[in-house]
């Protein structure tokens, strides 16, 4: 491109939003660890170990064999019907009883993000996030150029006591993530959960329950979701990225109807559709039952690998260096001392080739700046003992 | 849902674009026709009978058998690399050298207008469209709230020298199909092609190119692209929808590096990136020519089409009907005397189990209620003589 050309395309005006609009954090910090030297425990890719290929490969045999003509046509925007009377299904817990109607799938639980911003989030609306928040919602939804409030939370997540009618004034969605939390890994207590779901019953605007990690409780004890609590009340946010495969982008919405049916108009316009062959895939793989053999496997590697962490965390780190211990998930959060600054540790530790994600880009406003998040899924045992050692040794040397 | 939980969740405070946001008239229409008794040239379905099945279910067992960890895994928002690389070889033609780092893949050409719309318009900023213009992309663009400018347009498509300093200003963007354009089948011609692109590279916003039906003219005598006239200036919009099959929902946007980025930024905020495995799929079928032998099978298929739908026209429409001969494309767009509005002809017409999209919501502004859109690409020409048959009854019980 010659320099004259360049900058008649830079002179274009852009929106506002795009004007503000800055990559993740995390997507930037993945390019520089995508190097094999690097131990890295900043993506939150879940292991190619637990991806079912011959069941997605018999799948889309049979697919393209019987059913060639619907997979490969344009389809209906709400989804492939099947998949949502299971997932409608799969919600339909206890009393309650979830209609397909209620169900959108969409091209990954991201999609879902960008539609409820579109579809809530006016200028200057105040939009309610945990203390720390998902980046990927915070991306999403700071196109629409809401006004971020944090609501006070603590070691086990939101505190339902904090959403006072003065922090809550006005708020257009509430957004939770009540199993283990990306970044915390936190999960969200029965009592809280109890008392949150009976504050959707009355707020003048929907909580959102964004659950991708839900399955992955590793003692196999799920606590019951918001959703089953205040059916009617709470739009919950489901995947198929952590329990079957991230790369065919299937995630769902279940929604009250009179919300559904905006969501679906934002989501025509969007894409018209999720791909009708994946979500067919998705279908064919998780419709006999799949998913009960399947996600013990899942549940199994990640809880070994969680303990490798923990104990390598145990052995190297230095004193005033503080982490939980999650139940389920994929993610630890780790407190440093409060003069280091995570994001300059992490120049350090891609130098000597390990890798994390600095906690400051997770909050929405005032940001602590001695937090990281590491994720244990992608990286074998035996690495995350050499990663988690190199990484003490640095934060040692900063202690 | 009882009546005190609806309206709960209808109370919830939704966005000014959300409020406005309606559904597409086509959508919405061909739910109605989707009872098998009905003819409906309403959607602009491409024909099954053109779909790569058997290349389809070769590509994705060879992706699944040799590189399955990749396919199913997240990947970069930018795209596969590979696909990338090949849609920049397709655009680069004569002196052109369009560089994979111009390229992003979306999930279907609608998100390409989805993602234009958040980086470029923001409320009341002026967007300058053909008239009439693809439905679809008024839906896109409407939910960043934009003031609409009609660009004069005959039925060659727009008119360069319309585009006035006073019909202009403070322009966002120009929005253009130049080839067999939806709804009108039109192709620009190359004269006016010429002056398009010179106003393209002094204009101070871009001009969008989109160009899903570019591949499918009759003759197979393309006529050049805007960006190959203006390579820096213009933002190109591909899909694979029309060539290979459109429930992949695998689409690209051309664009110069600065508004690239942007672009990127806000895909990765929309759904992180269009699914690896079908991308993949895509790659696959095309890496190795298959387009240049399957795309002449279906620009004969949909010229035989076209020619039945003619012949039926001249046959059965009453004085005072006009139409085009589209030289390619999927659609026949129809004047009907001023008196009939299209939109009350229909209820007529799906009594009589014949469907078609009225012309109206394809104006962003001031409509003609007595114009039609008919796509010839679904039916099989046995049908379609019957079909404009009933039709031609009806307007002429009308007339």
């Amino acid at each position: 491109m010659d320099q004259s050309d360049l900058q008649a395309a830079r002179a274009w005006q852009l929106s506002e939003r795009a004007i503000k609009l800055t990559s993740s954090a995390i997507r930037e910090i993945l390019k520089v660890t995508e190097r094999p030297e690097v131990i890295s425990f900043a993506g939150g890719l879940p292991s190619p170990a637990t991806f079912p290929v011959e069941e997605m490969r018999a799948a889309s045999d049979r697919i393209l064999r019987e059913n060639a003509a619907a997979a490969l046509q344009y389809s209906a925007t709400e989804g492939y019907l099947p998949l949502r009377e299971w997932v409608a299904q799969r919600h339909s817990v206890g009393g309650v009883k979830i209609r397909p109607s209620q169900v959108l799938i969409t091209t990954g639980s991201q999609q879902a993000l960008d539609l409820l911003g579109k579809v809530l989030v006016s200028p200057g609306s105040p939009v309610l996030v945990e203390t720390p928040t998902y980046l990927g919602a915070l991306q999403s939804f700071s196109l629409f150029e809401p006004r971020y409030v944090q609501v006070p939370s603590d070691d086990l997540g939101l505190v339902p006591e904090g959403l006072t009618p003065e922090l809550t004034a006005g708020a257009r969605l509430l957004y939770a993530i009540p199993n283990f939390q990306n970044p915390t890994g936190r999960r969200l207590p029965l009592a809280r959960r109890e008392a949150l779901a009976a504050y959707a019953l009355r707020a003048p605007f929907p909580v959102i329950e964004d659950d991708p990690y839900g399955a992955l409780d590793y003692a196999g004890q799920p606590l019951p979701t918001l959703l089953s609590m205040a059916p009617e009340h709470i739009v919950h946010l489901g995947s198929f990225s952590k329990v079957l495969a991230p790369g065919l982008r299937v995630g769902y919405i279940v929604a009250p109807e009179a919300l559904h049916f905006k969501l679906v108009q934002a989501k025509q316009a969007a894409d018209l559709h999720t791909p009708s062959f994946t979500q067919r895939i998705v279908h064919e793989v998780v419709k006999d039952g799949f998913l009960d053999t399947h996600v013990p496997k899942i549940r199994a590697l990640y809880r070994d690998q969680c303990e490798a962490m923990h104990t390598a965390l145990a052995r190297y780190m230095p004193e005033g260096v503080s982490w939980n211990r999650p139940e389920g998930g994929m993610f630890i959060w780790v407190n440093l001392p409060a003069r280091i600054d995570s994001m300059k540790l992490l120049d350090e530790a891609i130098a000597q080739n390990v890798a994390f994600v600095p906690g400051a880009p997770f909050f929405a406003n005032e940001a602590r700046h001695n937090t990281l998040r590491l994720s244990f899924v992608t990286v074998p045992p035996e690495k995350i003992d050499e990663g988690i050692a190199r990484l003490g040794a640095l934060i040692r040397a900063r202690a």
